[in-house]
């Protein structure tokens, strides 16, 4: 039998999905499984983006354009003036989700052997994509004592080599919430401009900052030519499954490049573009009121959490995560139990253990992902399960 | 500014899109394009599965299973069943198109610099594919005179490396239109068993062989861990825009690699799937009506063409494309020249040069893959604007 590639054994396994299941097995056993695991959000999508779909009347679904459909491209361009960004619909390629757009951006300026410096924990998907292209990703670590503020800037200078290519941020930060500063980024702009680099950021939850405003690496002025924008409409409007992302960026060759790639894969999804242009139609009320659901949500669960003996969690500033640390030996073990072993009240909670968003396996042990992404009704069931779990966890280091 | 990718550079334009923008401007001066560059067809999609997206009825559209709907894997192991292929819903993961189960293939079985032989003329976008996973795409000639048959399987041992991983078909092929006989496929199985080889084989056109039956490689006894089938709705029920395809493959070791990938991508798209699931209840009729459309318009279509003075089309045998030669110094500049310089009736037709479909850049360079996907009407039209742009064009041969 011929061998699996060398990336394909190094491939992780996502941490956010790699216990699909058990949690399938305890459904079967009856058991109601509360996913604070995955960022699939339980609000509403906006009714006239689903209804949009259900006026389709072409006689058969065609691909569309490449970069993606010129409505929708111009449309967008209106969408990030309103969030002052000011850039044209030719700096835009619709990709099929926030994924796409990274796997366009590693391909079209990530060699083999090049590497990527990401502040650790990350989202555990990014080192994912640099396996997948060949490339190595290299942490800087930021500590949860620091509440995971941008680590300094001279952890970043330690690292870089010749093959440094690029840094990659995603802000608001998921997997910790934290939401990078104008100041801070511009230290990173420093570095980028200094060492000629690319600088790749994740703005998906841009809308959902708690405590302060969004800034955008697409105004950080003097590296136009370095920037490339991950967006996706997924998180905002609740539509995961349309699968509508973009890539941007003001650097020509890399949007001639990244067309070449996105040529080959012929067109992102057609249904999705009519939903995601509908969707920027959406009035401000929607994401006001999903702001102030996630954000009501962040501070009960925090509170809740931090309550609990052995528990903690730093206040995250955005987005819809936080890495919590818990008292036990090893966090894969205990969100495994929690569905091989253990309910409460018919119910038990999924999370996702903390050492996938970090390379180094020791790192993030104690650690979890959680998403606030239920109803404070279930993430007060939530809290409670794992309050009761804890208290009975054989692996529970307090005992 | 910091360097694109040494990819990104190698990494081809589309030779069914790159001519896209002069299209844009000839449709901007008013002129009608019939496009016989790209598998884009007019025939209508099933109703039942387009009116299916519009009795959504979930609140929001989240993420599927990484691996797709288990419904919808479920459905096409019944498909398959219909076409004597023997699976389960186990070695069935569900992609964002045919071109990313391609994606996953290559990621899962080659290793930088690795080997993929493949007959030539090939799918362009495979040699993009190659490009992208940083492994190579070694050539073998097939030929116009010889209807582009599989080659000797002597020239496929002349390429043999120890870095060869693996041979890729495409079965009805495109661009030649040609379909690999049992006999042919034998012969392949056979240099696959002896070097260990992987074979990966995309069918997504098996319902369009006119002269005669489909045989696939998950038939081929021996090599059931080597087999990788790549397969598309697209072509089948006209569905290009839905981006659902499937990579099956009895080798366990392929599937949970691909999924790790398909994890890092979160999940095939979610209308897209409720359109395809749909469409596997199409009644046999839709099929055969489809299957005796291309038939009568191939048909016509090649015996036309090969009465142009200097045009030489054998007779594609499945698919909806043939590589067609013409009487011009360079097929490219042609194509060109078609959109920008030439109308005949208010129209002018796009084709896809040649050299695309080629490695070696002399190769195919008076040859075009022509897609016979629009009405009988419009193709007339058509081989009579090529018979007008070839008798003025001024690099035409003959002269």
């Amino acid at each position: 039998m011929p061998r699996i590639s060398d990336r394909g054994f190094r491939m992780p396994a996502s941490p956010i999905r790699k216990l699909a299941q058990y949690a399938e097995e305890a459904k079967q056993r009856g058991i109601d499984v509360l996913h604070l695991n995955i960022g699939q959000p339980d609000i509403t999508t906006p009714k006239h983006a689903i209804d949009s779909i259900k006026n389709f009347s072409d006689p058969y679904i065609s691909y569309s354009n490449s970069a993606g459909n010129l409505s929708l491209r111009k449309e967008l361009v209106e969408y990030y003036k309103t969030n002052d960004i000011d850039i044209s619909h030719k700096d835009i390629l619709i990709t099929t989700g926030g994924s796409e757009a990274i796997c366009f951006a590693y391909y079209s300026i990530l060699n083999y052997g090049d590497e990527v410096i990401v502040p650790e924990p990350f989202y555990s998907n990014y080192y994912g994509f640099t396996t997948e292209t060949g490339a190595r990703m290299i942490p800087v670590r930021s500590t949860i004592e620091n509440g995971f503020a941008l680590p300094e800037i001279e952890e970043f200078e330690k690292v870089l080599t010749p093959r440094t290519k690029a840094i990659m941020l995603c802000n608001p930060n998921n997997p910790t919430g934290y939401v990078y500063s104008r100041h801070e980024l511009e230290r990173i702009r420093d570095i980028v401009l200094e060492n000629d680099l690319f600088l790749i950021c994740d703005e998906v939850y841009r809308e959902f900052c708690y405590d302060n405003d969004h800034y955008s690496v697409m105004n950080l002025s003097g590296i136009e030519d370095n920037v490339i924008l991950v967006d996706s409409f997924s998180k905002r409007y609740n539509v995961c499954g349309i699968r509508i992302g973009a890539l941007i960026s003001r650097n020509k060759e890399v949007i001639s490049t990244s067309l070449k790639f996105a040529q080959a894969r012929l067109s992102p999804p057609s249904l999705g573009q009519i939903v995601a242009e509908a969707l920027l139609k959406t009035p401000q009320e929607y994401l006001d009121k999903a702001f102030e659901e996630y954000k009501s949500r962040r501070d009960f669960v925090i509170h809740e959490l931090n309550t609990i003996k052995g528990v903690y969690s730093p206040i995250p500033k955005g987005a819809f995560y936080s890495i919590v640390e818990l008292p036990v030996d090893n966090a894969e073990k205990f969100c495994q139990w929690l569905l091989e072993e253990f309910e409460y009240k018919g119910t038990t909670v999924m999370l996702a253990p903390g050492n996938g968003f970090y390379t180094g396996k020791k790192l993030g042990e104690r650690q979890v992902r959680l998403a606030y992404v239920l109803n404070k009704e279930k993430l007060a069931l939530a809290v409670e399960c794992l309050k009761k779990a804890l208290e009975i966890y054989p692996g529970n280091l307090l005992k």
